[in-house]
């Protein structure tokens, strides 16, 4: 069920080319995002190597959106955007994950989609690491 | 639970500005994206006018992704896109929806997010129509 090239399976190096582990859920990972031209943008992804929602049982997808439902409820509720934005791509990476995308009236990328990786807002470790504490606090 | 400005609300014209009734499902609505440059493209849209999935029940988030994956099954089975994306965006509509944005090797937009409306790819009536019908009969 792992793939020794992604990301979500590995960890380590492969993830901290984009993410920062957060925390385990119920069925996947929360990871936050280090690009941070929206505020509070992280990832949760699933436990296991699969594509897609149509791949998984109704009963792990259930408690995959329950997992996400939770990650955006502590976003929210830390970071008071005015909208999240939920996206799920991997057309080539192909590990079932969800992007959280806080969006803010004025702010970037405001009223449309969003961009992969905007690549312009990077944080300090311990800008990062205050970032975590307060979601994790929130979940 | 509707707002007269709200194409998912009120289908008619508003809708028809950028979709087409296809049929309902459990606890939402299908909808055929006019711009199809995405061969297959479509909308799942919540019943009633919500801002996201945080916004509620446990129940009815289930109900609705068993509706999307219905209709992520569909697709795939019609089109076999290489790969699905699920994106759901509605910064300034606030009415829960998702597109399901199919996406082929070497296609448009293959390999990262993808844009709301790229405005590229109008096909005839009788050309959505027929998509439909192959729709309707995957479900």
């Amino acid at each position: 069920m792992k793939d020794t090239n992604c990301g979500y399976c590995m960890r380590g190096e492969l993830l901290e080319k984009f993410g920062i582990y957060i925390c385990d859920l119920s069925v996947s990972t929360l990871i936050l995002f280090k690009e941070q031209s929206k505020r509070g943008r992280c990832i949760v992804a699933y436990k296991d190597h699969v594509s897609e929602i149509v791949d998984i049982s109704e009963e792990d997808r259930n408690a995959f959106f329950a997992d996400v439902t939770r990650a955006a409820k502590a976003i929210h509720k830390v970071f008071k955007p005015d909208k999240l934005n939920y996206g799920m791509y991997g057309d080539t990476g192909c590990h079932l994950h969800v992007h959280l995308c806080p969006k803010y009236k004025g702010g970037d990328e405001w009223g449309g989609t969003f961009t992969m990786n905007p690549g312009k807002v990077y944080l300090t470790d311990g800008e990062y690491a205050e970032m975590i504490e307060k979601i994790k606090a929130a979940l």
